[in-house]
């Protein structure tokens, strides 16, 4: 009767782990207090949609009644920004002072500073995520940490981008590339939508993407058919 | 040899004429000079993707080399706004200097000033397209204009909408509803890419408005499907 038990056990065991196993790979863990900060890394020109996409999608995550995700910019220095489009934006935070993010944001931007590279080669250490969007891809990829990884990018610069990285694998018609244990690379603009349903999945499962998804009103299927 | 020329020239304007019908309907009409003006309705709490969508998909629409829209954000003051999630942004005009805008863009937000209701109303007659996305519909329909007309919402609204604005029809489980000749209301958050999507296609045709998805890779077919 114990072994039928330990059996019945065993089987119920290996059933939650192959479901889970189909639900989050790899599991990201929450901080145990608090919500999960996330950095946007914001310089001139940065594209509008490559940043809005995943902050709106982590701004509406609700677990337990609370915001998973707390959301705040970082950027050279804390002068006004023109964004993509014309919109103006004054930055939270600097690449010096910023709270320690444990997810990183990169969207296509002009800013190329060594101080912004190094900050961001950092978080790819400290951090859970660096997830970068469209070509933000490029400024993930100028700190070296993609070199012998896969990663994707806009469409249109797939080519530009295998030619300056050589040495990044570059994956074509994907919504998004996981990179390595901690860099996750999207395709352009609304792909970082997908990306960050994603990651929001590697927290907290596949019922609470899926909730955000609806609440967005989001009808792409990416995050879901393009996870590896 | 007139007579058959004639014909010939009838037949193919009525192939014209029935091709865009089931292109555009109704057409809008770009002005003869310079980019199409969008205003960007923008008070304290704005959701960001209700404008950072449209935001997008207008600043990407590419026609004979040249961008099409031109984008600004209006409000009551120039001082910053708090958008949702944090972000701070400052307002490019205010409702008394902004230039006379074709398309304005109402996303979710907590503005509610005589002025800005006001100035929306105005613009209703003035221009050529007043679109809201998300509980931006609330903002339109305080204004009347909506009145007697079909509206839609976020999901959530649907009931309080429907409640507090016995006068409009609510649609519930669209896109988003051609509201009148010049109104125009969006579901939920991402739901106003497909609005922006199908105003691109009204003022420059399907051609126009798939290549800026796809440049977009924006996945979803509401726009296409919805439209009435």
């Amino acid at each position: 009767m114990k072994r039928f038990a330990a059996l019945l056990f065993c089987t119920a065991f290996i059933e939650a782990a192959v479901a889970r196993a189909g639900d989050d790979k790899p599991r990201l863990v929450p901080p145990a207090k608090g919500p999960i900060a996330v950095a946007f890394v914001l310089t001139e020109g940065a594209t509008m949609i490559d940043f809005a996409g995943p902050w709106e999608v982590f701004q509406d995550v609700v677990v337990d009644g609370n915001q998973a995700f707390r959301l705040y910019t970082v950027s050279d220095s804390r002068a006004s920004l023109t964004i993509s489009g014309g919109m103006t934006v004054v930055p939270d935070y600097t690449f010096d002072d910023a709270p320690p993010p444990r997810v990183v944001v990169i969207p296509a931007q002009g800013g190329r500073s060594p101080r912004m590279l190094a900050w961001i080669k950092q978080m790819a250490t400290d951090g859970d995520v660096v997830m970068s969007v469209c070509t933000g891809a490029f400024k993930l990829a100028m700190t070296g940490v993609l070199d012998g990884k896969s990663a994707t990018t806009h469409h249109d610069f797939y080519d530009e981008f295998a030619k300056r990285f050589p040495k990044v694998r570059l994956v074509r018609g994907r919504r998004f590339v996981d990179s390595g244990p901690k860099l996750f690379t999207a395709g352009g603009l609304t792909s970082g939508i997908d990306l960050a349903l994603h990651i929001v999945e590697l927290y907290f499962g596949r019922t609470i993407a899926e909730n955000t998804a609806k609440y967005l009103e989001y009808e792409g299927q990416g995050w879901v058919r393009d996870r590896s």
